[in-house]
């Protein structure tokens, strides 16, 4: 798979896409991580790449022609590394706090292209034809005011890799991936069994297993519905977890009414 | 103010740290923004900073004694720094899918404190003493999942110091700062006012500004409507516009009843 990202500020990326998962996954030949400066694309002398908008008011706002120009020269370059074969349209992403919240759902469905061009601005805006005729998806990796796409970029680069087959070596678990059973991660702990006077919950060392998943099935379910009860209604319970949720939901009211 | 992100890959950060409104933050002396490997403070001589989860299961389990060692390490270090003031106790966020989702107005809050230390994990969960004898925030920046917690750690220090007093030049505008107003920006234009035949609409070269910003209103919007409805119930709107909204729904029905 082949990322593209067209940003300003390249060097942004010379520490995330040599490091961890995402420089493995690139040594094992599983992605290609390309950080292109899309100035060098500007087709006017001076490498403007913004200008002030039409109709006034405050900031600037990109250009149409650098990116068009950036990402057609890496489409005609893919197609060249494709050779023979006709390689699909790539999925032109464009970074905007106005995008579609980014969930793992997307990230699934990302996973399955063959090459995705991700274009960041930088406190700027973009020119309306950018989205209007190119960009095929417009993204938000959340509801907070990042100043350029360069990080939010990383996120959609990290997140479609690591699902990529052979990316997480087998030494790796899925620990931390609390989507895939809809309930956020009970607790863990490791030694030692008493650090500073806290200790790790006895039934964690009792080495009953029934016990241990019982516990952390209870826990899970029960963070859930204290952080994030929006994801319960997703999750798959059977009729013993409903009600011990409606238990707790009625202990918390006699507390409150006390 | 003080960053110090904890994490077992400090080189991440190279190109993040030093480029753009975070390099200028930093020589500016508005922001220090520190990288450290926790594996340094593992307390062990072999540097391990993780073993096996108790209870049994798949993956590995963050030691608790690394990450309080490092804490405290920095603590100090910045109590030196700023010798005969006595500094706030500083907030150490935890960086995990389990986490509070990270918005705007969290980073308002964080925009205030004087010394934040934000703790990353890596494919791996913590032990759970560092949850609960340890940090002051747990945050997740999203729902998908990322390899480690360090990119979601570049999105909280980005976010933030674009928020402290002379983090932003004069010459850049807040026109990215879509919850500034409620609502999702308009579309903005640049020349040239005809690109590869797409024109610039009339009304934004018109000059008459009045018309201008009732078209930018109307387009900001009707994005709202279109994209973040959720968005609408908190914006400020008058009856004219609450009557428009109405409007695009009743053309929205007929639509779709033929």
């Amino acid at each position: 798979m082949r990322f593209d990202v067209l940003t300003l500020f390249p060097e942004m990326f010379s520490g995330m896409f040599t490091t961890s998962i995402l420089g493995k996954a690139q040594e094992k030949g599983i992605v290609s991580l390309n950080a292109i400066n899309f100035r060098e694309f500007s087709g006017n002398k001076h490498h403007t790449v913004d200008d002030y908008p039409y109709g006034g008011g405050g900031g600037m706002v990109l250009k149409a022609e650098p990116i068009f120009n950036a990402v057609e020269h890496v489409v005609a370059a893919a197609r060249a590394e494709a050779g023979e074969r006709e390689p699909r349209a790539p999925r032109v992403v464009l970074m905007c706090p106005q995008g579609e919240t980014y969930t793992q759902r997307k990230a699934e469905e990302f996973a399955k292209e063959d090459h995705i061009i991700l274009v960041c601005g930088h406190y700027e805006g973009y020119d309306e034809r950018i989205r209007e005729h190119l960009v095929t998806d417009e993204i938000s990796i959340g509801d907070y005011v990042l100043t350029g796409g360069e990080i939010a970029a990383c996120a959609i680069v990290d997140s479609v890799t690591r699902l990529l087959p052979g990316a997480l070596g087998n030494e790796l678990s899925s620990v931390t991936d609390s989507y895939s059973t809809g309930l956020l991660e009970h607790p863990h702990y490791t030694r030692p069994a008493e650090f500073r006077g806290w200790k790790v919950p006895d039934v964690l060392i009792s080495g009953h297993h029934v016990n241990v998943d019982a516990w952390r099935r209870e826990q899970s379910l029960y963070r859930t519905w204290r952080r994030r009860p929006d994801l319960l209604e997703r999750a798959e319970l059977n009729d013993k977890e409903r009600k011990l949720i409606e238990r707790w939901k009625e202990e918390e009211k006699e507390k409150e009414t006390k």
